[in-house]
């Protein structure tokens, strides 16, 4: 399998340290839908990271696609998704959470690469504020983490939301102060020292 | 359960169609996210649809997160996920192109809700390509339907990709045109024949 795109997409690398988490093997190819467009449309005509080259060749892209695809290959003990059906929802409403950070922070940050004389000021207050909800629900879980947010090993969720949490201090740190949310940052401190998280720094 | 969103948004409408495929019970309040922001807050703080409410009171947010709670949920038979690795590798794929519609779609139709002054031209251009791009990889896929995309019966990737295309129909019509698209269109067109699409019309 070949995984494609930049660790600077918090999409690319949930991904990316998912397959780390479950011993999947795999090239990494990192180039950017930006800078490396043309590239990029080669492989995949939507330049749309992260995407996923399988084994038989078929494309897959979006990310929680690809951990779909990449559940259903895992051997059953490094799996990210619970089987039990309280947790698999918990994860599941935190993944929601960590993606709708995620959303807003590239949306911020896309709307931030403008020129300035196209920054829609009410756009920018509408996803900063929803940002900040996103943020402010995850700062009360990661405040009862134990150590991981849902579930007794580390989950997906685990993964979505550190990785959603160190992309707001990556791209949009101006709009996202720490002290704002230090139960949270807390936390993603702890889970960013795991070797699979440290295996895929963002750059 | 209850499903909070207005047909208008994709996201929304594909979870609305399965969970009558599906056959789960449930509330659907459609309201706004841009004209009942307040209400929708009370619901959801982060005011992003579609939004679940689960019988134990739980909030799932993001539409893939949800139709995987509602894969846990539904009878067998009744799934839109097929067990089949070769079928479940397809169904993603086409999902993955589907939300790639969505997604770019969506991106436009906010660009163009904005004040013309504000409208950026290299993002436009960008995202229109990838617009482009990924209907013509369901062209493709649409042209060989026999007569849904992956599978010999309905699945997930064709809710996903005939609300796609209904939406692009909806919101960016200007941009999309239905005789750049004749296989997908008449293939979307039957169907949004199937009563669990008549009866989630958008508006």
């Amino acid at each position: 399998m070949k995984l494609v795109g930049m660790m600077g997409s918090p999409y690319v690398r949930r991904v990316a340290v998912s397959m780390r988490l479950m011993g999947l093997e795999h090239e990494h190819r990192q180039i950017s839908v930006f800078r490396d467009t043309d590239e990029f449309r080669t492989i995949n005509s939507v330049v749309k990271a992260p995407t996923l080259i399988c084994e038989n060749g078929e494309m897959i892209m979006d990310s929680s696609m690809i951990l779909d695809y990449l559940e259903s290959r895992v051997a059953p003990d490094r799996s990210l998704m619970p089987k039990d059906s309280a947790e698999h929802q918990k994860v599941l409403s935190l993944i929601g959470l960590g993606l709708a950070v995620c959303e807003k922070a590239v949306q911020l940050e896309y709307e931030y690469n403008k020129p300035v004389a196209y920054h829609y000021e009410p756009w920018q207050t509408r996803v900063t504020e929803q940002l900040h909800a996103a943020l402010a629900l995850l700062e009360k879980a990661a405040a009862s983490a134990n150590p991981w947010l849902a579930t007794a090993q580390l989950s997906q969720a685990d993964v979505t939301v550190a990785a959603a949490w160190r992309f707001t201090q990556f791209r949009v740190s101006h709009l996202v102060e720490v002290q704002r949310y230090t139960a949270l940052a807390a936390y993603a401190d702890q889970v960013e020292k795991l070797p699979e998280f440290v295996a895929t720094p963002l750059k």
